[in-house]
């Protein structure tokens, strides 16, 4: 497939002009001619496309197929070997190929294959959570942990799925806590073997999408023990394992035990399973050995010697998945927003006075409160998720083409914290705006036939894996409060306090160098915010930023009382606890604007970046009221100005009204995947 | 089935002490004995079981079952035919009679049928709504629109289903808007008959529970147009007639077209499909004609002349289907939560500091405010539920025993206010809490063995079925504005802002006679509310009364605006809509708590009204918490009293952390009924 990605729109059906003129309003589409409105959808699918729409638009052709949809009248068993037979026709496609390196026999365009994963999600989230597991989670632990012997061996095989593997990382003990993983691995010198264990019920591995039926090959995370001559065997932490779990013909291989989940909310065409290991022997060469390795006598060797270090190196290798989860969420709010919002244009209910029709329900106040902000946050959204593909895809380059000690940790560190706060606010939106949308939609909202609530049960455990947002949403915040110390990672609640606590300079964080339009719009506001226009960006930006900086210095406070010896320092960390939450939560949001912000600024559409503006407005007045009472508690805003805030919602309700069919249109959702009956009768 | 519903506990196992002393704290379940754990839970329940505790335990009883759970396996047709099975034996238990009157050859119990329809919830969702649907909603139109010759032909084989029916009121066209519903329904008096008709595509019978299916009859709602002699045929409004649609072998009769609505996001085992008529005729004598009639030569008589009125008098008499749906959901939500707060006891991750074992997830802040906050609004729901059940037995039994003249209209309309606003709270608090207890599950509340994914299905759509709970909520606000004025109902938006506009007096809701408690604590509690300790009942019940008045007369004051000619009434009403959904929603949590109230000084076991007290200031500091923007813009609690609610929310959270298992299991749910693997092995 196509992985280009600076193609430009061709100059014909592009606006020339430039944002000339500032008081310019972009009139109401149903003031456009459908020529006026077509350039505009266009200009905000480019923007929203961001820097791999060639890969988008490439998707969409290859997905633009009403057969691809789920369809619930499937036996779970027809619904896996669909979802298997799609990956086979995306695989021949050359589909996968942008996830893996050129020299190990991919193109290496790792954002096209985020973005391409992605555009899945219009089509099924069974699709594309598989396609993940097996290119992304799976492929991404053989192509990142692993070194050529293993490229060698299993790359060609995954991407075009003569080797069908399976994630084995979550254990029915351990989901959060990776670092507690009770599977073993104990390498045997005398046959230069690992021996692979489930010592304990709860080391069973579960959940585990592929496990079920079809993997024939997991990748296995375990405790890995050796002991080098002399020494007592010892574990060294969490290792990846290549070990093959069934056989040609489907049959567990001795000493393995797989067994079904079943039925689930959703997602019935991912085959999540369990896997117990009863002292199942790999060759040594098995052990994924990028970041550590084992010698023939029982050495355990690594670059990196911190062990934690090392864990979190090579979990960070592994953010794809994360990232691929973020992004496809956000693909499916808008899908469930883009049929609410076209239904919404076509119901009606209850009679106008002094007039025959009854009202369109998008006319209403309540019905436009209930999706317009919800759609402005998924441009919002959008915005920010295209910035960390990016960011991803220029690290994980930068990795591929130089030694390890080139890539930049700080950079790393912020990359992971930014994919954690972004997966759970973005999938915390799409969960919101899937269980509003259906609602928004009523009777009509619940039949599988219009898709909604076959997207409400595929999504709602997205919330859940690649991490639970509540975990990954304090991560940030810890991130943020320890200013990315090194060692900290890994520490126990208590014991992150302390250290909290003990930092001897003050916690202010230095936020990664601003970007020159954020800048600009900062300083061109008065540091009062209440002095200036609330539509003014600036103002809006600082509001944000102070904050998530007040949050930060005061959650720094209440953790340092863990220096009081009174103090049991879980207790103080647990007390904090919502603190600490808001904080990673406010963070995220301030990262999530200030992507808005920036590409408004790219936008070179006038039309498109004065609608654009628009939906960012209300994008913050809606997040500012949603936390209106922080805000005024700490008197951060006026009761004069909550008030306006309130006011401001309704009132770009009412202007972004006429202009929400192009807004959603701007998706770009290709229309055999909005087929609904619902939008057929109204 | 017993319907006794003045049953008492056996004096031996209940507490005699009296409140004697308000200093006492019920000390955390830990450190009580077996006996005395045993003994609270016991009187929480009572409690919580409200009159018909009798009829609750019988069906404990009978649906103590593993078997009745839902099962994912089973393929749509077996899942319907397994429901309707399980109705035909709770048929035979005598399950149905105490929803009819005694000489219709019931037992005349509504309040009993109400309640043991909600304990269904327990078991299977689907059951409850297809037996609500044959049993509450179909049989309650032939017992409440129907005469004598209706309840003879038909009441027996609706309790024994010999006679399956379905409720076919909505259609494509019309939901929430039931007096434009597009069926006719044509007076011939050549032949006396009606001619029932589908004449457009959006008048399809749409979504309609048994229509797929299992019933072979329908009770449709349909204009119903004739004309006297000499007249020219008119529409006289909708009206419920009993029009058959399929024969003994299911095949749809003459005239008659069924389909099926296939696949849904929940519900499995209910039978939902659609049906168009064509020109079907059936006797005149199938009209229910309790409230209207046609004689033969086609004379339209009714004892109410009013056409508004008597159409809203019919449709307040099928107030039963909405009670029990909001019942329900309050089912639904307390398993969830039972289900979440039991696994929160059980599932431990990350470890505690200085200590080998991990924390127990229910020991984090974090997950304490997302379950504990959302089991206080359970109990809050519980409790308003089962006055309202009482109020709408009290005065249905009145009815059925008086004329039509004797019932307090205002009482009905009050009732029906009450019912279609704890409809929406309580339904959409079953949502949220169903959707926070899977993702307090993590990836175990996504696999259907656990329930509550399924429950999460099944739920959403009780936010939209008998009523739309947007639309209710305004309903709700609507007729507290217009103080239940005759002839209000039945205007559209802008007719009744034009109402509101021109009121002469001043909109003063006058409340319903103030209950005792509330009164008593309302003079032992400081006019100003911020004098007084938060913890004081009587300046809680002010804040939620002071929030209510404050809305409602700042609404009023918008809406007449409608009176300046500049301005175009249905702008106004739709510029103040989310003010006017806001005073429904107020109102109700105002109710909810005052029921609240009343529970806990009719509970005569100290110990547990003690807890009772702790779980009602969780309700009420949450509740705050969750409207604290709103209190501090308009002053009715200052900066520092809004720290000290969400402090106190935490605190009340770490309090009640070590009675979570008594107060879920005070929901007396069958253990048979928690079956979940997930909380065997944490």
């Amino acid at each position: 497939m196509a992985t280009t990605t600076e193609s430009q729109p061709g100059a014909t059906d592009r606006e020339p002009e430039v944002r000339d003129d500032p008081e310019a309003v972009t009139p109401p589409t149903d003031d456009l001619s459908d020529d006026e409105r077509a350039l505009l959808v266009d200009n905000l699918r480019y923007a929203l496309d961001g820097r791999w729409r060639a890969t988008r638009d490439t998707v969409r052709e290859l997905s633009a197929r009403g057969d691809l949809l789920p369809d619930p009248s499937r036996t779970l068993d027809e619904a896996r070997a669909r979802i298997l037979g799609e990956m086979r026709e995306l695989a021949q496609s050359g589909f996968a190929t942008a996830g893996f390196a050129a020299d190990h026999g991919g193109t290496g365009d790792v954002g096209a294959s985020i973005t391409a994963i992605e555009m899945l999600g219009y089509a099924d989230l069974s699709l594309m959570v598989k396609s993940g597991v097996q290119w992304g989670l799976f492929g991404g632990a053989v192509e990142n942990l692993g070194t050529a012997r293993h490229h060698d061996r299993y790359v060609a095989g995954i991407i075009d799925l003569d080797l069908l593997g399976c994630f084995a990382m979550t254990e029915t003990g351990h989901g959060s806590n990776v670092q507690a993983l009770e599977t073993t691995a104990t390498y045997d010198p005398q046959t230069r073997e690992f021996i692979i264990d489930s010592p304990t019920p709860s080391s069973r591995k579960d959940y585990i999408g592929g496990a079920a039926q079809h993997a024939t090959t997991a990748a296995v995370f375990a405790q890995l023990i050796t002991a080098g001559p002399g020494e007592e065997p010892e574990s060294r932490g969490v290792h990846c394992f290549v070990v093959p779990i069934r056989d040609s013909d489907g049959n567990d291989l001795p000493g393995v035990t797989t067994s079904d989940c079943g039925y689930k909310g959703g997602l019935p065409g991912v085959d999540n399973g369990r896997i117990m290991f009863d002292h199942v022997r790999v060759p040594a060469e098995n052990l994924l050995n990028r970041y550590a390795d084992v010698e023939a006598d029982g050495t355990y060797t690594s670059p990196i010697e911190n062990p934690n270090r090392r864990f979190f190196t090579m979990l960070g290798t592994l953010i794809r998945g994360r990232v691929s989860v973020a992004a496809t969420a956000g693909a499916a709010g808008r899908k469930a927003l883009t049929l609410a919002g076209r239904y919404g244009l076509i119901r009606k209910q209850f009679e106008a006075p002094d007039a025959d029709n009854e009202i369109l329900v998008m006319d209403y106040l309540g019905h436009q409160r209930k999706l317009l902000p919800l759609i402005a946050k998924s441009y919002a959204i959008a915005f920010a998720q295209n910035e960390l593909t990016e960011e991803l895809h220029e690290l994980q380059s930068v990795r591929d083409d130089a030694s390890d000690d080139e890539v930049d940790d700080g950079r790393q560190r912020e990359l992971e914290s930014a994919a954690a706060g972004l997966k759970a606010y973005a999938t915390w939106h799409a969960s919101q705006a899937i269980n509003v949308s259906r609602e928004a939609c009523g009777g009509a909202g619940y039949l599988d036939e219009n898709q909604i609530s076959l997207i409400r049960g595929d999504i709602d455990v997205f919330t859940t894996f690649e991490g639970d947002n509540t975990v990954l949403t304090q991560l940030v915040a810890k991130e943020l409060l320890s200013a990315y110390a090194e060692d900290v990672r890994g520490l126990s609640a208590g014991g992150w306090v302390r250290f909290i606590a003990t930092m001897a300079r003050d916690v202010v964080v230095e936020k990664t160098a601003v970007r020159q339009v954020v800048q600009t719009l900062l300083e061109g506001s008065d540091e009062d915010t209440e002095k200036s226009n609330l539509t003014d960006r600036g103002t809006q930006l600082r509001l944000f930023r102070n904050r998530e900086d007040h949050l930060i210095r005061t959650c720094a406070q209440r953790l340092r009382r863990a220096n009081d010896d009174d103090n049991d320092p879980f207790e103080v960390f647990n007390n904090a606890q919502d603190h600490l939450l808001k904080v990673g939560r406010v963070h995220t949001e301030r990262i999530v604007l200030e992507a808005f912000v920036q590409a408004i600024d790219e936008c070179d559409s006038r039309s498109a970046a004065q609608l654009l503006g628009k939906v960012c407005d209300l994008f913050v007045y809606s997040a500012l009221e949603d936390d209106l009472a922080w805000f005024l508690m700490h008197r951060h805003v006026s009761v004069e100005r909550a008030k306006a805030i309130r006011r401001g919602v309704n009132e770009l309700c009412l202007e972004l009204r006429p202009h929400l069919r192009s807004l959603v249109d701007a998706f770009g959702i290709p229309e055999e995947l909005l087929a609904a009956p619902m939008l057929e009768h109204g």
